[in-house]
């Protein structure tokens, strides 16, 4: 596989030259992960954040009671981890896996430390990868006081096509915070009409 | 009021010269809010991150059908805006409002935009800053997963002592995502033990 991907989304927010380029394609460790493939295990020290350079991930969790929900996405072109683990060297609370068999590029912590340190740029770019994570927490929050389910229901559709097709019923109920059967209901009154 | 508290912010992360310190602070416009005082209303073009230098600021939505939701609060020493809003230049869908008289230093997002490029030392300061707002919502997100209702505000004593006794129980409430009357079962639970 190619590193163009990782790199055009790395120049989305900074012009890195070809130094600054290999340097940091030097830090990443590629893998391949089958479907259904861990790439982070609760309560695992999760030392890595992921680009998905090929497939998808889904993020979830599993309560104390063993209850699972799913928490985020990473399609191609997306970074994942468990954020608050990855950044304070703690056990993860999350569990990440494929949901087809995907390639991905690992970016260790201190690796990544190292990098700005050396590449300043990555400072912005990394800046702007957390603002729209928070964006992204703010407005599910916001969406989920403001927005009906079956609302909700429509965003998801339109904003991961993609996905739709790749998880299950459940999973999509559990991304959306509504149980399976109130998905039910809202796919069949959506088919009627 | 003095600059200090503002100045020992940025200085957790990175560390300014006196040139860098002074060009920041001529960007700062100062703010005495009253109690119940309006920094952002729904609707309004958010053109400002605040930072509370003494007081503290409460962030609210309100639904189509009235219901209000406490959404984050801001205790000095902290950043508090609609980030989405801000970023992207969009009208408000939060209201922000001081829970007591307040006085705060406010950012217009044209100034950050370019204090990035003059002083790119900011890169790092909002990339952590960016950073802990994103894993507060992620572990926001997982403690309603994982913990019980009383849980949760076993967590919100111990966090916001300070916010406490300044906002009603039904604020606390909605922040905890449960409703008032369930908040009474366990205060009052927990009276009798």
């Amino acid at each position: 596989m190619t590193n163009d991907l990782i790199l055009q989304n790395i120049g989305k927010h900074v012009v890195l030259d070809k130094e600054e380029a290999a340097q940091f394609i030097s830090l990443l460790q590629e893998e391949d992960v089958p479907k259904k493939g861990v790439v982070l295990k609760e309560g695992q020290l999760c030392k890595t954040i992921s680009f998905v350079n090929a497939g998808a991930l889904r993020a979830y969790h599993i309560s104390k009671e063993g209850k699972e929900t799913t928490v985020m996405f990473a399609l191609p072109d997306w970074w994942i981890t468990d954020m608050f683990c990855f950044i304070h060297r703690q056990p993860a609370m999350l569990y990440i896996e494929a949901i087809e068999p995907s390639h991905i590029f690992q970016l260790r912590k201190d690796d990544l430390d190292k990098l700005y340190l050396k590449v300043p740029k990555f400072e912005r770019f990394f800046r702007v990868l957390m603002q729209n994570a928070y964006i992204r927490e703010q407005l599910r929050m916001i969406q989920k006081l403001s927005l009906s389910a079956e609302e909700r229901y429509i965003h998801f559709l339109d904003k991961y096509p993609q996905i739709v097709e790749k998880i299950t019923q459940k999973q999509i109920a559990s991304y959306l915070g509504i149980t399976p059967e109130f998905l039910s209901t809202i796919r069949a009154n959506r088919a009627k009409r």
